[in-house]
């Protein structure tokens, strides 16, 4: 195994230190691995809690900060967080306007913040939840019943966190987070696995001429592996099961182009060029597109495919100003 | 070899059709394979323009934008480009103002964009030129006389990128990018080689127990081979050549813990948590950081340090907005 690490038990929070250095905007909970706003948010408005497994970095701390999420929990490499460390991060992030979870479709998580959302309710927080469950690829997995929440996640919260930085009220919040919920397709793929530290080899074995359709964001088995292919047909094999799976041709749609971690820029913009050109052709709108790492699967090469049909009011938060590590503009 | 590629010539373009697909503020030169700003800066302005070889993305066709570069000349994998696209850079982005070609320094990017400035100066641009070696591992290498030119170039790029948006006069811009040249210093380390499409194997051999440290970019030999050692010693064999090469304890710093493109972000900010402790305990603060793959190698893990010595002259303009698709804030 070869990585940057010390020892391979403190990964996370050897990570989440070289954070707290590099911003200053943010504040670590390292008691309970949280990574918050280091100002917090205007009293009465709704703040956003997301967080899972450690290993999809940006996902959830790179998104902590203005007109985005207010607190991410941390839990082990591909491990869901227990409920106190969620707990505390609900506590600390509530300002007064209540809190929304955001909670990919794993069963560790919904279980996890379910029972955090119990207890921050029986001490007086009130605790909405917006299940993200929106990958393609399979109807089950290793980690999940009913599909699991992938790429979606970041657009929702960004979308979400919009609406709490305006001030709308709890119930508009879920509203806007469970409309971006609905309205979202995902679909993966890898070349490699990737490396879990503490078991110090590739997740899975997968051949040199072969590659994984709809693998999911923990190196769990897909639809079908496949011998490799350019990168027309495998744009091909992630646009086709996102719109057969929903018709995006009625407005514009917001497009993520996303890497898996491994996968250099170079080659997502080349995939993000042919993924533009089926799209043309299938008749969908892209009004706006992010090429890059914004969900990962530590070191895998491969890439995932995001679609949001998004009207005018979701447009319009989703341009709305941002100001975290990872996703920042308008201010 | 596992990429996302179609055919292995096309790699170059094929990525460019990308970015034009994704980024509505840039526009392409297909021609010549430059990127360029959609809207062309005011009239009178200095013009920015930079490049060379590809699989370095972000750099340079990431930093083309408001704040930032005018355009950026995007060579073959690893290879310079020849002088007439760049001649064709500098004639599309010169807003009468006069042009500043960045150049990293590589025998081929020097020659190149020395004998474009001249066809330039020839027909009526006037052209100034920044030469880019920051790079304290070796003194000279396979694709240099002197030190190589890496990370210190995003940051070159950013604040001259600056001082050229609020009208100041190629000879001011001038300074200002050769005040940052002079001012920083950078060191690399590599765990694993990329692959260039073309040659469809690693550029080098390493084994499964060893890292090079003091890599360049293009894959090249550093200062020497090493066992695989934990973050903490990696961290040290980065910052110590840093500061036995320049004083950065007179000032404030910028900091830059970049990735090489196959390392994820998870054991950047492992990295730089380690790199800050050093950097602490030697007496220089850090004022501004960047953690991330800002100037890559392909699919190469590992990553490199650039320290640049940035007084109130230099802060500010590093503050100043920016707006491209790899770097953005304050807009």
């Amino acid at each position: 195994m070869k990585k940057l690490i010390g020892e391979v038990a403190a990964v996370v929070p050897d990570a989440l230190a070289g954070m707290a250095a590099a911003h200053p905007s943010l504040r670590i909970d390292t008691e309970h691995r949280v990574v918050l706003r280091a100002a917090k948010k205007e009293p009465g408005r709704v703040a956003l809690v997301s967080g899972g497994g450690s290993g999809h970095e940006p996902l959830h701390g790179g998104y902590v900060g203005f007109g985005m999420l207010d607190a991410a929990v941390a839990g082990e490499v591909f491990t869901s967080p227990t409920p106190e460390p969620i707990l505390a991060a609900t506590t600390a992030a509530d300002a007064g306007g209540g809190v929304l979870h955001i909670v990919k479709n794993y069963t560790g998580d919904v279980m996890n913040f379910e029972m955090a959302a119990e207890l921050a309710e029986a001490s007086g927080t009130r605790v909405a939840s917006v299940l993200v469950h929106d990958d393609v690829a399979v109807e089950d997995s290793t980690y999940t019943a009913g599909r699991r929440g992938v790429g979606l996640t970041v657009l929702v919260e960004k979308i979400a966190g919009a609406a709490a930085e305006e001030g709308r009220p709890l119930d508009e919040v879920v509203r806007i987070a469970e409309k971006v919920s609905a309205s979202g397709r995902s679909m993966g793929m890898a070349l490699t696995s990737g490396t879990v530290p503490a078991a110090g080899r590739p997740t899975f074995e997968i051949g040199d001429d072969e590659m994984e359709i709809g693998i999911g964001i923990h190196g769990e088995p897909g639809r079908h592996r496949v011998p490799l292919a350019p990168a027309r047909e495998i744009a091909r094999m992630l646009v086709d099961p996102v719109l057969a799976d929903r018709d995006f041709r009625s407005g514009p749609v917001i497009a993520m182009l996303n890497g898996m971690g491994g996968s250099p820029l170079l080659e997502l913009y080349l995939m993000y060029g042919e993924v533009a050109a089926l799209l043309d052709r299938a008749g969908v709108v892209v009004a706006r597109t992010l090429v890059g790492d914004y969900i990962t699967s530590l070191d895998m090469a491969g890439c995932s495919l995001t679609l949001l049909a998004a009207d005018d009011e979701l447009l319009s938060l989703w341009d709305a100003p941002v100001e975290t590590p990872a996703l920042r503009w308008g201010r």
